[in-house]
């Protein structure tokens, strides 16, 4: 019989596009002997797996209800205990809210031993698809990126600092609260602030709306956006190729 | 004669691994018919190019002058015109601190069609490497990168207001600013946050120093760290390995 070694591999598998994810990750996937992999992994990504290699759909979709943490952790001990090498498929990064360091938490507790493989974190790669640039001389500094759903499912309240700062913000699983966002925005008089939300960014069904704090909240509900999509905030959105014809057409609007 | 067909395509190398590029990166290199790349870029990824792929160095190292970013600009459009497909292939991710969005300004005023492949940030790759999780529940809801090298090379105003938030900030190109930056923390009664510098991370010559913002000055001076190298400011920086172990030395070291 085959000696068991326990070790769980936490890979990134990017936004969506399954040529987003590292060689590093592919190799991951190829070598796991189990993998747990969230709903927004593209599934594609499973084919390089070994035939014997046993998958796991752990993430959450409207029609079922999701696993939850506490099993999914129990799950990486008990598949690494009885089958070797698993690999748990995250979407994007997974220390970038993906709760990875809980995961890490857990498994370490048994001495199991553990690896991570940076992935493409949305708020990086979207944007960078979208050829709006994060950072850019004299226009942006750094960029900030906040959870919209803390553990309590309220915005972060980091957000009440980044409205005041330099930084371009970009937010993350904050699409429900986007009228919020512009409030606070708004409130700290920064209404003509560029912005963008991607949605389904990096898939077939990508689809971005571009505005200013003031009007991104009618031109998304005129353009019927919805889940799963990032937020963007700041003079880089501006560089987008074709926020200058929107802005026309916002002037346009109002005019008339 | 075969028709030129310009094109540019801004690619993210990573953070210095070789596996740590995507699959979309692998692709445009092979498709490539000139590459120009900079330093911080494995030179091992350019045996993917095509026989013929004409490549250029345009990065800086200390025996030789850099190329400007005017003469880079210059060389994108005319390797465009004259050979076709040029991929610019960069450290990290083009956009984050990579001057990408400049780039693309030069090249689209030369009508020239572009993309672009993002790439793994050191900012969220290097961390993801040593384990230390940029968000976690309950500890940090946000991560905020910023360049401690400025276009006029000062350390970026932003920081400022990063050192009153509870948000994970990362510093790029800071390293020569370390004690400036403890400094500002100390001076918000922040000397107790941990703090890690990671020295030429996911390479074979990776170094990391753990600490706090009171000891990091000393810590990286006694272990002889230099640039390039990161710095991450935050409570999440205690759930790195060694971290416990390395606090108990500096206890051990006060009380001696």
């Amino acid at each position: 019989m085959k000696e068991i070694k326990p070790f769980v591999t936490l890979v990134g598998a990017g936004p969506g596009d399954i040529e987003l994810i590292t060689l590093k990750g592919i190799r991951a996937i190829r070598e796991a002997d189990v993998i747990l992999y969230d709903a927004l992994v593209n599934e594609e990504l499973l084919d390089y797996a070994k035939a014997d290699c046993v998958k796991i759909y752990v993430g959450k979709r409207a029609e079922r209800l999701s696993t939850s943490q506490d099993e999914i952790n129990r799950l990486l001990v008990d598949y690494a205990q009885n089958y070797g090498h698993v690999v748990r498929l995250k979407g994007g990064d997974p220390f970038v809210f993906g709760r990875g360091g809980e995961e890490l938490d857990y498994v370490h507790a048994y001495d199991i031993p553990t690896a991570v493989v940076p992935g493409i974190s949305s708020s990086i790669g979207l944007t960078g698809l979208q050829q709006i640039p994060l950072t850019h001389r004299g226009i942006s500094e750094s960029f900030w990126v906040i959870t919209g759903s803390t553990s309590d499912t309220n915005l972060s309240s980091d957000l009440q600092l980044a409205v005041k700062s330099k930084a371009t913000v970009v937010i993350l699983m904050g699409f429900a609260k986007l009228a919020q966002i512009a409030a606070q925005y708004q409130h700290e008089g920064r209404g003509a602030l560029p912005i963008a939300v991607i949605q389904s960014g990096s898939t077939t069904e990508e689809r971005v709306v571009l505005g200013t704090v003031d009007t991104i909240v009618d031109r998304v509900r005129a353009e019927n956006i919805g889940a799963p999509a990032i937020i963007v905030l700041g003079d880089v959105v501006a560089k987008h190729a074709q926020f200058a014809e929107t802005w026309k057409n916002i002037k346009q609007d109002v005019l008339s």
